[in-house]
C-alpha cells in the first residue's frame, strides 16, 4: 500500500488523480489532500477517503470544513501546510496537480524529503526548471510528468539512454481555434476558448492549449526533465491527440505513445511507475475506428505564443518564469473577462520585451521576478 | 569489436547487413559468411571484409571460389559448415538470414553456444518455435527479430513486463495486391506480385506479403519470440508501413515503433543492442510530408492465408511446420511460373487439410514433416 499526498484535490487533475486511487484501492491510500477554497467539491472526497491530512488555502475555509465533518481529519492551512504532507514520513508518493508557480516550494520539499513525485504542476519546471533539477538530482529523485506529452515521452525512453536521442517530437492538437486564422481570433469568446475539441482539463490549460502557450510550456518542461537543449525538441500539429508523443533515436527508430485523451492514463502511470496497471471504466484505441492519423507543420506565425516560449527558453535565466507568470496573469485576465483573446499574446510579448534577464535566478529572485510580472501585466490593463 | 557470422550473406537481409557492418567497422567486424551458390555476389563481400571463414552449399561453388579469390578464407561446405562458423569460440553475433527452415539447425547450434542472435528467419520459428523456445530458454539467449515489424514490437517492450501486456498489434502494408479483389487476383502476374509498394525485400517474402501469408508467418513468430496466445496477437492493415507495429499495456497505453520502411534500421538494431548506433544514408522519418496514417481492418475473406496461419498457429504441434513447408513451396512454384497466384493458397490449404497433426513433434518429426509436405505440394502440380 502506498500512501498519496495530493496537491491540488478539487482541481481536474486532482479529481481525476481521486478516480485513480479510488480504482486501485488495494494500491494506494490517500493519506492528505490540499485544495484551494472549493470546499463543496472537496468534501465527498475527504468522506470517502478519510485522509489523515487536509490542507486548505485559508483560514475561512478550514472553519467551514470543520463545522461540516463528523470524522475530523488534522486541518492545516497555507503553504506551510502544503510543505508538511509533501515531507511526512508515512507519504510514499506526493501528487503535484495545483495550479501555476505556486507549486514550487512544496515540489522542492517533497524532493528534499526523497517523495516519489508525479508532477502535474509544469509551471514550476518552466519557472524554476534549473532548482527542481539541480535537487533532484542532489536528492537522487526522479520526476514522473502527469502531462500526456511528457508522460509519453517518459515511456518512449524507457530502457533507452538519453544520450541515444536526437529528438523528442511534442505533438500538439491545436486547441480549440486550430482551424480559425488570425484575423478570426480577434473575435473570439472565452466560452468558445473553454471547448478543447480532444481534451477534458481545467480552464487555464485549455485556454493555454488555444493560444499554444500551453505546448510552449511543455517545450521549457520537456527541456528540464528530459535534459535535451531547445534544438533537440520538435512540435508538429496532430489534431487527434492519438500519439501523445514521440522519441526518435539516432538510428531513426521513433518511439511513440498512443492512446484515447484520458488524463487518468498518465496519472495512473506516474502513480504506479515502473509497473503499470489496468485502467478501468476507459476506452481502448481503435486505430481502425479513427481510420486515419494526421500531421501538420507547427506554424509558428499563427502561434506566436509557441515562439515566445522557445525563444523565453533558450535565453533562460529568468525569462522562463516571466514568461510564465505574464502568462498566468493574462490568461486570468482573460477568464475574468478583462481582455480578449489576442490580447493574451501581447500582454505576455511586452511582460517578455520589458524584462531584463537575470542568469541563474535563485528562489528569492524567481518569486520576486514572478510577482513583479503579474503587477506589471495587471498594469497593462489601464493602456 | 564484435565478431559476426552472417548467414545468408547474398540475400536481402544479408546484403544490407553487410551495409550496417561496413558503416560500423569500429563495432563489427565480419567474421564469416554463408551463402548458397550466388559467388558473384558473394566474391565482392569476401574481398572486401577478408572473413575467417566463408560457408557454401556446394563443392562446386567452393572449386569457383578457391579459384577466384587470392587471399583466401577458410571454405567449408553445407550445414556443418553454418554449424561450425554458428559456434565457433571467436564469434559474438550470428546473424541468421537465411531464407526458409534450412535455418533451423544452425539456429539451434548457434544458442547451445550462447551466441548473441539477431533473427531474419521467421520460417524457423514458425516451423519448430517450441524447441527453439525450449533450448534459448535453457541456454539463457534472447532472440533479437530482425523482421521490421518484430523488431518494432521488441523495441514497444523495452523495460516493460509481458505480464502487463493486453495485446500486440502487428501492422500489414497489405502487399503488391492490397486494392485487388479475389476476382481480380486470378489473372495477376509473377512481375506485379514482386513489386512491394513499401519494402524492397527478397522474393519469397515480397510474394508471401501479397498473399498476406508474410503476416500470418509473423504471427506465428511473434507467438514464439514474445510468448503470447493468438489472443493477444492481433493484426491491422497500415498501408504506409510508418507504424511498424504496437503494443497494447494493461492501463491502455499503446506504444508503437515508427520509421521510414528501411530493413537497415532493424537489422542494426538487433546487431547493436542494447544500445543503438548512428544509422548513416537512411531517410528520417518525417510525418508532416507524409501527414496521414491510415488504418483499416484486416479483411480474413480476401486473404486467407492469414486465417490458415491462425488456424495452424492454434492447432499447433506440426500443422505450423506444414503451413511454412507447403508455403515455401507453393511459392516457389510460383515464382518458377508453375502455378498461378490464387494456386499458393489452394496447395497450402490442402495440405493443412490433409495433415494429421502431430503433438510436440521432434526435431526428426518436423524434418520429415517438412519434407513430406514439400513432397505433396509438387504432386499438386500433376491435378
Amino acid at each position: 500500500m502506498e500512501n498519496v499526498t495530493l496537491l491540488g484535490a478539487t482541481g481536474s487533475v486532482g479529481i481525476q488523480t481521486v478516480d485513480v486511487i479510488r480504482q486501485h484501492r488495494h494500491r494506494f491510500s490517500l493519506f492528505a489532500i490540499a485544495f484551494g477554497n472549493n470546499v463543496e467539491k472537496a468534501l465527498p472526497i475527504i468522506q470517502e477517503f478519510q485522509p489523515k491530512f487536509v490542507v486548505v488555502s485559508s483560514k475561512e475555509s478550514k472553519q467551514d470544513l470543520e463545522l461540516r465533518l463528523t470524522v475530523k481529519p488534522k486541518i492545516l492551512v497555507g503553504q506551510a501546510g502544503m510543505e508538511e504532507v509533501s515531507t511526512h514520513p508515512d507519504v510514499d508518493i506526493v501528487v503535484n496537480a495545483v495550479l501555476g508557480s505556486i507549486g514550487l516550494v512544496p515540489t522542492l520539499s517533497a524532493i528534499r524529503a526523497r517523495k516519489k513525485i508525479a508532477f502535474a504542476n509544469k509551471e514550476t519546471l518552466v519557472t524554476a526548471g534549473h532548482l527542481v533539477n539541480k535537487e533532484a538530482e542532489k536528492y537522487g529523485v526522479e520526476l514522473l510528468p502527469i502531462d500526456s506529452e511528457h508522460a509519453a515521452i517518459h515511456q518512449c525512453l524507457k530502457g533507452e539512454s538519453l544520450k541515444e536521442v536526437n529528438r523528442i517530437i511534442i505533438t500538439a492538437s491545436g486547441g480549440s481555434f486550430r482551424d480559425k486564422t488570425r484575423e478570426e481570433l480577434q473575435h473570439v469568446t472565452l466560452e468558445q476558448a473553454l471547448k478543447h475539441p480532444n481534451w477534458s482539463m481545467g480552464a487555464k490549460i485549455t485556454i493555454d492549449s488555444a493560444t499554444m502557450m500551453n505546448k510552449g510550456l511543455e517545450v521549457i518542461e520537456a527541456h528540464w526533465l528530459f535534459k535535451l537543449p531547445y534544438e533537440q525538441l520538435d512540435v508538429v500539429l496532430h489534431k487527434e491527440s492519438v500519439i501523445h508523443s514521440m522519441v526518435e533515436f539516432n538510428d531513426l527508430s521513433v518511439m511513440a505513445q498512443l492512446g484515447t485523451p484520458d488524463m487518468r492514463g498518465p496519472i495512473q502511470y506516474a502513480l504506479s511507475y515502473p509497473h503499470r496497471l489496468e485502467l478501468q471504466n476507459a476506452k481502448r484505441l481503435d486505430l481502425v475506428e479513427i481510420g486515419k492519423l494526421h500531421f501538420e507543420k507547427m506554424n509558428f506565425e499563427r502561434f506566436p505564443c509557441l515562439k515566445m516560449a522557445y525563444d523565453a527558453g533558450r535565453a533562460g535565466g529568468s525569462m522562463p518564469t516571466v514568461l510564465n507568470a505574464a502568462n498566468e496573469e493574462a490568461v486570468q485576465l482573460f477568464l475574468n473577462g478583462q481582455i480578449s483573446f489576442l490580447k493574451i499574446e501581447d500582454f505576455i510579448q511586452k511582460a517578455l520585451d520589458e524584462h531584463t534577464i537575470i542568469n541563474d535566478p535563485d528562489l528569492t529572485t524567481i518569486v520576486e521576478v514572478d510577482q513583479q510580472t503579474r503587477k506589471q501585466v495587471k498594469s497593462y490593463l489601464s493602456f
